[in-house]
């Protein structure tokens, strides 16, 4: 079996030597071998079993979000042994993880991307790959020994409420949840919901955004980030959210509320009033992984739709599908969008790596804009090849349409990344104005040392005399 | 004056500053210093030069193709004092340029694409870079004397003849030009159209493709390339063609006659039947170079189009056009669309510094199709933003946007370079189609070793019983 | 309540004063009240309805492929008491409809595509309304009074199985379900999907294509539709496709094999080998039903749209959505595109009305690729509008978003109706050609009138002198 | 000669039986008998008269601006003849035209815009008939005898000078010529630009927008318009904007300044302070002719693509072009977009003729918008066919696109349509809201009524028990 998997390989190049030119020399060894390791485990062993995972969830509602398909596990315990644990741990700001770089985990990620259970396997799943970075980052002792070590080790999930469905929340100074101190505790009440994975029953802990100080005249001070168990009595999840008609399940999105959540007062993550620094350095990486984890979704759609192409059994008048012109022009185009997106992505998890994820905000905004819509657009094309195949339950592209068109919602829909990019750039604006007008005026001094009248080929300088004035 | 001009570069960084950080690693110390000066010599001097340029072009056809403004030999004079000279020849292939790579030089081609006057001020203007690059790889020694040195001083220029107006010429296979050997000497007969640079009075060798053996069984051995001094009897050179309304004077695009045009034996390049072989090679770095300048275009459409969109005077609705969303979105996408398709050229120029155009057939042709399209969209934008001053001489853009619209057609249009890496991308497909095959096969088996039934959370299984066979 | 509902049209126009000016002669006064009405009743009392339909139905597959909501009977007695029943059959075609052209009922099916129970309250719901036709047109009586009749009456439902999972049977010369004659019966094998409607436990009739003949040199005579009551043995529904994630239950699109299917000889339709020409009558007006409905669904979007820019709760930055150009930019568009395309509806539906289908295959053609890109448009704008919520349950327009995609499916995907379309303009290409030559022929014959020299403004005329000629 | 060109029509539908179905019934007998002559005449005297004025214009711009090509007035002898002369004033508004509707000239329109010269020879040329609807509509006896009986006639022609090249002029209310009372007449100072039409010799008449009482608190009643003698004292036309590289002589688009422009009080029309009531009139119609003209331009754009994918000398890689998909693909796409787009035309006109262009502000703006980017999409693929010709003079495809280019800006830029589309739209916003929220209540009734628990189907209900409250 393997060797089929392997054999159909036969002059195909690796990962690691599909590696863009431009981004080797930021490879070290380790990461290339690590990254082939990574890609004969996802497309070996991942893909196969994304399978049985999808038939280990159950029917009904309340089975689905109870589930916990065995194979994960054993994936998990194969990963270990591979040595494919915690990648995405950036070696030049956590001592926890495998000691890759951001962009040697991003390689790493396209191919993650390509599998519905590899990230899990892996222990690189988000939200637990934020999450880990908050508390690593941000937690103290305590709190990392009591959730950061199990989430290391892949014993228990975790979920980021932040979202909530009454205001425009993408918008962090908008936020309502409510955090109050009572004595040794803070208590919580208000409502969330796209808190994905909280349907997970292994999801033990939630890192919850809300405001302890919504009076506060600086807004970016209001917000506080603070852990809740969940099993703190107050909490209901209502529902779960569909994605298209997807459940999510058994990670799902949750649409939760808090009614008087009680926790301790050493819950609090960084002090009160740090909320809104924590998940501005929360979301940057996390950008480049689900970015990155598209580029592989996009590269995977590409091979189905040339899997298609090339299936004999399909010949709409006469011709396989890759004897008609267009769907080689698609292809081609899908090529050419998907090559200049990696780049894209690559060069920005670079930036962060040489500064942080604030020294790469442009690069990071770009990406989040540009790679979405390239992998819409990839599935969307191979939806087509595929026909009824395409949108169904036949072909994984439906559910990969479905996760890529959130892409363009998460983190910031694609209008709040453009309209701040748009703004930085126009900052520029001024200083562009200011010198083409002097390269204008310089230009006419110049035409004046040699010797040329200021008149423009189409000169004209038909005139009727002077005309009356007034006086 | 220059204060003004460097004045309003405050607060912004060098060119060198500004390289992609996952280019840096191939940017030599040497080169980066260089980039800055090319920068600084096209901002302060190329730029307002082409106000005189255009205007030293007379007015009537006759007068504009026989115009040689003679301030591009002062720039030329100025640009050797600088080093500014041949940039464009890579140094791992030739010894008699600069001394860059070709990523060195894509990075200066991008600043030298925003001047008329720049390119050509420097030597590094087409067709002659890709001719002297023919010349010096291979034309043999007295070719070179007598044409690739004045072309590497900038004494003379050249002409590439390659396009002909009766047949689809960018299938060269198609190419009817008749080169009939004659004793001593090579007869030419035939038609040959975008010309381009045969209008320039000082354009004294045409280095010209046609056929010596048309009926050779091998179609890719019927090509001959063979140098044709610009005063051999027999040339006629009917008209120039128009780009959109612009004539491109003084260099121009000619349609020209060859009738028993008579050249010595000696003239022919390489040999007999090596055409094809000669113009494969000359087309790879040049797309590059195109592609770079085309980077530079977008750049500086970009930048006109930020000073319109902070110029005061302009207040439609009583907002500065800034302050309009739609264009900080739009701003905003051409920034995000220029920064990726930068990288998919820097990444070009690295594969063919590693090896050479053929080892980066893939990646010239996803930028030959990729960089124009970015290129036009952005000079579209910025020509909306300026309504009626955008289509008119009142600012570069329609120029620059006429021209950009060549760049799809130039060097083979969009579709043929589609086609192919469609075609080059499609042989991946049986071997794709194979491996989904094997994936989903282990995904069966898998099931069964996990005892799951194989059917998927649709399943129904409703039956109607047994249907009555036949027998 | 209905106040409400009323009221809330304040100020707006009904259905019947909404109608293009253009298409005003073609609606009769019947019409265009029987259209406010059916505005009024889907309005009203459908979309409220489709709530309790989508709870109505059960939780597990099997559950909700058995059931049979109970509101649609009761909005099914509704619509007959308001006389709002078999629009669809179009009056010059058929005597037992309610006597409207298709432009007509196109109008009404407008508003009929805004709401999920709608269609099938009124009997207007494909599949039905195709199958209806075609026992209408082609039925003998015996069939029509066994199935025509319970259709008509809303009794029953019924399913047309075409497509195949093995072929490209979007061109059904690709067919393979077997009919075989055999004795006085006819026995089917073979398997089919997407047979959509199959699901539902009132589906009690299936048409079916196979063929009789599979070697018959006519490709287009081995085709033969036959009735297959859904009880007879040997049928299995394996699973139901999912389109996205949505199950489309109770509908439902079924995967089905027949194993030895044995039917009376009496249940062919029109007589062996006619299947090709009955599809070909059945797809026209069914695709038009089609597109106006997804006319509807765009204006369904677009309310969508205009209700969450005007919420005042969703202030990103401080200013509700309809502040940002942006968003009224997108508005602005949406509009644009669904009026021109209701437009192209309208026109197709009146060719039909003027001649039949047949007559108007590229005015339907058109539709069928403009119409669904107009609608997916639209729904993805309003989506990215209402970020997380736009992609759940909690609006219709993810699930209106996959039933859109399949619009480009369906019925022929996009390729091959624009390939049709392309072929048959393409036939007026040797003319123009033919034509372009003489007007530019009379032209030079023109210029030696009027005394004109044959150049145009470039002419250059640029010689070396003679060639030297071989002798 | 004339056969040939008849000969190609063989197999064609004449233009009556081209107009669209929906359309018909708005067409008397008398315009589609008219309609068929302006196609005859357009394509076998027009197009071919074309090259001769194209040549008949002289080289340097002193020259091409007083150019009058002798072939126009031949051309417009022979109009008058066939009886095809001022066709564009609407009926029901103008006692002077020709009598047909909107709609009629619309249909006849577009012929006339596949040629260069058909609307001038026809006096349907812009900026003319928009200046005749002016005085026929607003001037008084003495300003129409003087001035519009002579244009009527073709005997001079006209220009309005409207946009300023200082200020966003697209927003009248930022208009700056100065109009000023002094005794009996009115002296007029300031700038204008984009003065199409007044680089004719015979360009007698300027109609020009001004202020004259730029203080006024209502920034509506600022405005005048006054007519101005050509050769009034004061007047200098200082050079022609080129558009792209063409500069449209001998027409021309002048840039202007008025220097004590002293014009007698009785030139003053309507009245002081009613020049913005007379524009918005003005533009309305003119809009339609100009969307019609540019499906016309559009057809021709998608003729010559057809005649060159049909030309058997262009066989890149041995096929024809019609053999390879992509370009059928593209024909396709180009009828549907263009079909759609005339509807849209048709329908916006037919609104027009029914109240007047107030009461089809709607329908306007979506036409103008909508049909320029069809215009532009068509033409460039048809470049994109031709390549190096399509660009070039070769073909007339780089001139109608510069032009085409231009209906995005003139008459208000897209933008500008947009957000007035836009906030005219959203206007229905809150009332859609509104109902849906009352959709939504009436549903959750339904469901207490039908028994059902108000919950959806991804319902879990999970609850943590009783938070701790405060107390």
């Amino acid at each position: 079996m393997s060797d089929l998997l392997v054999n159909s390989h036969n002059g195909h190049l690796s990962a690691s030597q599909r590696i863009p030119a431009m981004a080797r020399p930021f490879v070290s060894e380790r990461a290339a071998k690590t990254l082939d390791l990574v890609e004969k485990f996802v497309e070996e062993e991942c893909i196969p079993a994304d399978t049985v995972y999808l038939r280990q969830i159950g029917e009904t509602t309340q089975e689905r979000f109870s589930a916990h398909p065995s194979i994960i596990e054993d994936l998990k315990k194969r990963a270990k042994e591979l040595g494919l644990w915690n990648m995405f741990l950036p070696k030049n700001h956590f001592k926890e993880g495998a000691g890759f770089s951001n962009l040697e985990y991003g390689l790493m990620a396209e191919y993650l991307g390509k599998s519905r259970t590899a990230s899990e396997a892996t222990n690189c799943a988000a939200p637990d790959t934020g999450n880990m970075e908050v508390l690593a980052k941000y937690g103290n002792e305590a709190q990392k020994r009591r959730w950061l070590d199990p989430l290391l080790d892949g014993k228990i999930r975790s979920a980021f409420l932040m979202t909530e469905p009454q205001v425009a929340s993408s918008d962090a100074t908008n936020i309502e949840m409510n955090i109050k101190r009572d004595g040794d505790s803070y208590v919580l009440n208000g409502s969330k919901w796209w808190s994905s994975g909280i349907g997970d029953p292994r999801c033990e802990i939630y890192i919850v955004l809300g405001k302890t100080d919504p009076n506060n005249s600086d807004k970016y001070k209001q917000q506080s980030v603070i852990l809740v168990p969940h099993d703190a009595p107050g909490i209901t999840i209502h529902r779960m959210l569909s994605v298209f008609g997807f459940d999510d399940a058994p990670h799902g999105h949750g649409h939760v509320t808090f009614t008087n959540v009680r926790v301790p007062a050493s819950n609090m993550v960084l002090g009160e009033g740090r909320g809104f620094e924590i998940i501005q350095g929360r979301l940057g990486p996390g950008r480049i992984h689900h970015a990155m984890r598209s580029i592989g979704g996009a590269e995977k759609a590409l091979e189905w739709f040339l899997a298609r192409i090339n299936d004999p059994r399909k010949k709409p008048f006469g011709e396989m599908l890759h004897k008609h012109g267009i769907m080689l022009d698609r292809v081609a185009r899908s090529r050419i969008e998907i090559d200049a997106a990696r780049l894209a992505v690559c060069n920005a998890a670079i930036k962060i790596d040489e500064s942080d994820a604030k020294g790469a905000l442009k690069e990071i905004a770009e990406v989040k804009v540009l790679v979405p819509d390239v992998l819409l657009t990839v599935i969307d094309r191979a939806i087509q090849a595929y026909g009824g195949a395409g949108v169904s339950q036949e072909t994984p592209l439906a559910s990969m349409y479905s996760n890529g068109r959130t892409m363009r919602i998460v983190d910031g829909p694609d209008e709040v990344h453009l309209l701040q990019l748009g703004k930085n750039e126009n900052k520029r604006g001024p200083a562009h104005k200011k010198r083409l007008e002097a390269q204008k005026l310089k230009g006419e001094q110049l035409c004046k040392k040699y010797g040329i009248e200021p008149k423009d080929p189409l000169f004209l300088g038909r005139s009727t005399g002077e005309g009356k004035s007034k006086l």
